[in-house]
């Protein structure tokens, strides 16, 4: 038996993702809330105070990870309902923001109706996710299961030369609650999609079975520089015109293999970069995505194939160097299920979707099953201050995960 | 009748060379003798010297050009010869120097011979023609031919904030004589390639008939940043994509027009140029060069072409920019003749070709008939410590240059 009437409070949800995008914002330039900045301690003041003011226990970890929980009627493993609160400069007011907070609604709506569940409930909010002051990003969620040493992580040297240890005990956030203490049953996350695809296809929710996996390449091509007036074209070995061929071909690589597989050229350099200089080096990053490992590899495997090819046609070097490696993640279908019964629960339509962008959930999705659910971003935009999502979706973003949450307790509780 | 026992002595030719790339040298860096700078000012006190112990009359207009002034037994129009010492960054040291320092060799050896001529000789130094450290370059041959206003090259300020009358003052080089004030009935200018073609070709001359025309470009290219991971590939609009696409159209530029068509992308720049992120705006550079002028014209017209074409293809704005225009410049047939006769004369082999750079000739052309002559550059290689031409070709163009001055003191003379 499902009880619909059990329902978010959306008006508390918006005008808690407004109070904490107050936090750091800079006039027409968005919120700008590096982690374990001032404007970081502060929101995470507010956040423990709402936590507190639910009812829930709030414990720190020692990478700062902050877990609010509600005790449940056994002191079994917990269901963990989780994202950051941490921003990219220049940011929107939703990303991360929104899973959290949204969690903490689910708590507020139980706390009304006062039901109570077996297993704890645990709104979590990790350290760092953004990675723009520290790297790597998913900080926290990589020290909470326990892929990052902690004692790496206090070590850890951010843009503007602070080390993380530092900053977080001068914050006041170097909790004493060993990393990875909690482990949960479960783990959810609601976030914005952050990309096009339930916007342009008007789908207002995405459940989303996994995360795709990341292949970055430096690639570098020596060629010679010599005078764009004195070289005729056949003498020529243009390593700028070589690498506009592969980024060309790396576009190929993603409409060949079709589906998911993307492949995208982000950033490029000349040498020596003059207007009258034939370049005589060029160098560009490839980002190459798939949820399928194997795609993955026959993507890496095309590149490879690509630049021996230009190489021997211009007479210039290619040098590949992979920049990282970051395997897909494939979430629990069981989890997968619940949010897909939830969804239809409630009349919303969802599609199966699979996130390009990395999520806490991905690094959760290691220790316990877990799952996403994404809301349509506007024109797909995010890491901006024109991220939008109607207050609409959101709302029913986080009804989904709500029932999911009560259909998990009562799948996995012992009642 | 031809004198060919009338030679230059190429051991002080080398000699002299060898001294002026003392001047400004780092260690394995090569020169670095930027206009009107301290090394500059040696230079110039080493080239005075040089000229007065050959008996030359040395002048110096308002803008530094130095004149060294062998008299003819009639006071008409002299004969010159002439190119520059200031260097760019890192230099080898044969660019100018080696057109200025055969000049005097060819009045040591008319001296030695105690040859007289009707006309004056002239050996000249133009003032900054490299535009390193002010622009524009070739400033002193460009106020010698009255394009550029005195008073304007005054108030010119450098790459360093220096004011170029200033400086020029500082160094002891502001003369008195009006800019243009000598003006010859020929202008002659010996030079290295900085091409390839002859050294590949292993040819041992150049005779110059003409100066490409260049045509500088800016191409902004507007699409939309979007997350790499998140955004599909039929969804994106990316700058970066663009840009390559035109990169490889420029080429084709040159290969369907043929010739001396010339087209370089030498710069580029992707915005936000990150890893992550689809370009949402990519800016490059587009250097056209052609001796012809109409085809010059075709060469800008297809860039407008493709860039029309793949702004409708790939859903992005192109926009550009004209950043300079100089158009092509054809020498005189009747010098180019003489030289060609010379070069006969003294058994070298030679090729017509046209000049992929710019030089003080062009200019000089505008006031009077000039050419030019080249000797090969090994590798094609200039504006590089590792700028090297035999001291054989050396000394072969330096003849070839002695008996067109010969030979046109014989034709023009009223002997």
């Amino acid at each position: 038996m499902r009880d619909l009437s059990v329902k978010i409070n959306s008006l508390y949800l918006l005008d808690n993702l407004n109070a904490l995008a107050q936090i750091g914002a800079i006039d027409g330039e968005g919120v700008t809330r590096l982690a374990l900045s001032e404007a970081d301690k502060l929101a995470r003041h507010h956040l423990k105070n709402w936590m507190e003011e639910l009812g829930l226990e709030v414990r720190i970890d020692q990478v700062g990870n902050i877990f609010g929980i509600r005790p449940g009627r056994t002191n079994s493993s917990p269901v963990m309902l989780g994202s950051h609160i941490d921003t990219v400069i220049g940011a929107g007011k939703l990303d991360g923001c929104y899973g959290v907070l949204a969690g903490l609604e689910c708590v507020r709506a139980l706390n009304e109706k006062k039901i109570e569940t077996n297993r704890p409930i645990v709104v979590a909010a990790y350290t760092n996710e953004e990675g723009v002051r520290y790297q790597p990003g998913m900080l926290g969620s990589s020290a909470h299961v326990g892929i990052l040493p902690v004692n790496k992580a206090m070590e850890i040297v951010g843009i503007d030369g602070s080390v993380f240890g530092k900053e977080l005990e001068r914050i006041g956030f170097a909790g004493t609650m060993p990393c990875g203490e909690i482990r949960p049953i479960v783990y959810l996350e609601l976030h914005i999609e952050q990309g096009p695809v339930l916007d342009q296809e008007q789908i207002p929710l995405g459940v989303v079975d996994g995360v795709v996996g990341i292949s970055w390449w430096e690639v570098t091509i020596t060629g010679s520089a010599n005078h764009a007036g004195t070289t005729p074209i056949e003498m020529r070995h243009d390593a700028g015109l070589s690498a506009a061929k592969m980024i060309i071909l790396v576009r190929n690589i993603a409409i060949s293999i079709g589906g998911n597989q993307r492949a995208t050229c982000g950033m490029v350099k000349f040498h020596p970069n003059a207007i009258n200089v034939i370049p005589g080096k060029s160098i560009f990053t490839v980002d190459l995505r798939n949820d399928n490992e194997e795609l993955l590899g026959k993507a890496e495997r095309m590149l490879g194939d690509y630049s021996r090819t230009v190489a021997q046609e211009d007479g210039v070097t290619i040098e590949l160097k992979m920049l990282e490696k970051v395997p897909p993640v494939h979430f629990d279908e069981k989890v997968i299920s619940v949010l897909e019964k939830a969804s239809d629960a409630l009349g919303i339509r969802f599609r199966r979707m699979v996130s390009g962008a990395g999520h806490d959930a991905q690094l959760m999705a290691g220790v316990c099953p877990a799952a996403m659910i994404f809301v349509p971003s506007l024109d797909g935009i995010s890491h901006s201050p024109r991220e939008f999502t109607s207050p609409e979706s959101l709302a029913l973003g986080a009804n989904a995960l709500l029932q999911a949450l009560l259909d998990i307790m009562k799948i996995n509780d012992v009642d």
